[in-house]
């Protein structure tokens, strides 16, 4: 099993250019993960943007055509240095042809509390008493080999679907650690923002859910130990469905929020 | 006043640039408003697109210099052009310089309702007993242009701040129409996600809030008549602020979403 960290390593190629490998280990369904693929794009620009601003604020991608495991370019545009961002765009190639096309904003995180808080943490079993999800889950019509890298632990309150009978309810929340036993950074809390299974599960929809567009903030550094995440829906239709995903540290602060446009295949 | 149509009519320059004229109309606090210099891209996104895809259904945008009113050009580039939707990047220039750098998905959207919804439309005062925001309002100390070409209408529940004694709930909730008196279309949504007053004003906070990054997705065709828009936040802190907003239609549907990240400046 590889690390977060090797898994997101880059070779400067020049100022602009970096080598990926994309490892399969961080996929699901015979996909590339979302999120890693964030949190690569995200390392290269970090790389670009060291040392005043070290840490990916917000990011946002779209999706063009899914990306294979293997070597990939990313190339980053620094489109603006300011004294406490830089904003730079990035494109994650392969074949010649752009596969993931993302914008960023990097500065400088840190791990004070939040001044105002609109929302409590999202309350589950303790982690021992949640359901570790794993690589052929039933209910999944896919392998999902990023619950070798990821160790989740879903609230059986949300797991009904697995069982045939979905709550309909449109939550999903659950434990999160890294597998390789680090701590959660900004760059792979952006793992951690697109969780696997997708909130549509639990509305009665199996199977995969491109990803169209993603948002998503790091809002401070995280502590130490595992992290809470959050994944609701707020309107399925016209084969479309948005989820909203918010992750809070071991502090209890939220560390992190994202928002996606999936493509859903909706019952005739 | 000009209509909304007008303040969004770009010129055809070639088949990726668009020449626009930037009216001082829609602006705020002397910045032009980001909703609508995301229709202004969306706009040369649709005539890049068109006829297949002639609808905005998702746009994230990152604001890296405020542009100036006036003469501007819009670049776009086509990512992907696929059967059901196209994906293009698009950069608002002046002088030379990119000012606002965006990427959009479009499709074809129609007037259907959801499959399933998470949240009932928000529920407040009805259209006439709510408040007129105007130009310059109480407790705002800058004049806001865009309350001549919007006419909204604030749940009077929310407007304690301009009165000094801001709720800090962390919801503004009101009533949209364009002051043309023409209908919401998908483009001019883009204009109702992102709601003026900010969310910050009734946590306390007066002052300007410049936009980081913004996404929003546009969900189906709005029905005519008004919209009513809520707009929350998740997390103050470290000088940023999330705001959430989503937009119902007078059928209340979902019609539009954004989630937006901006700088906010928070007492010592």
């Amino acid at each position: 099993m590889g690390s977060f960290r090797e898994a997101t390593t880059l070779t400067e190629l020049n100022e602009d250019e970096f080598g990926a490998v994309l490892d399969a280990e961080w996929s699901v369904g015979g996909r590339m993960h979302g999120g890693y693929l964030l949190a690569v794009l995200g390392r290269a620009a970090c790389l670009r943007t060291e040392p005043e601003h070290p840490h990916v604020t917000a990011v946002s991608a779209s999706f063009l055509e899914p990306p294979d495991e293997g070597r990939a370019v990313v190339r980053v545009r620094l489109l603006r240095r300011g004294r406490t961002v830089s904003q730079v765009g990035a494109t994650l190639v392969q074949d010649g042809r752009p596969r993931v096309e993302a914008h960023l904003t990097l500065g400088r995180l840190d791990d004070a509390g939040p001044w105002w808080a609109g929302h409590e943490p999202v309350v589950l079993p303790a982690e021992q008493d949640c359901v570790l999800a794993s690589v052929n889950a039933p209910g999944a019509d896919f392998p999902v080999p990023l619950m070798n890298v990821i160790e989740e632990r879903i609230d059986p309150a949300h797991l009904a679907f697995a069982f045939g009978a979905p709550s309909r309810g449109g939550v999903i929340a659950s434990w999160q650690r890294l597998a390789d036993g680090s701590d959660w950074d900004p760059l792979s809390l952006l793992v951690a923002c697109d969780p696997v299974p997708p909130v549509s599960a639990d509305l009665g929809l199996p199977g995969w859910v491109p990803t169209i567009q993603l948002s998503a903030y790091v809002r401070r550094l995280p502590a130490p130990g595992p992290v809470r995440v959050r994944l609701t829906a707020t309107d399925v239709g016209g084969d479309r469905m948005d989820e909203v995903a918010q992750v809070w540290d071991d502090k209890g602060r939220l560390v992190a929020q994202s928002t996606q446009l999936v493509a859903v295949r909706l019952p005739a």
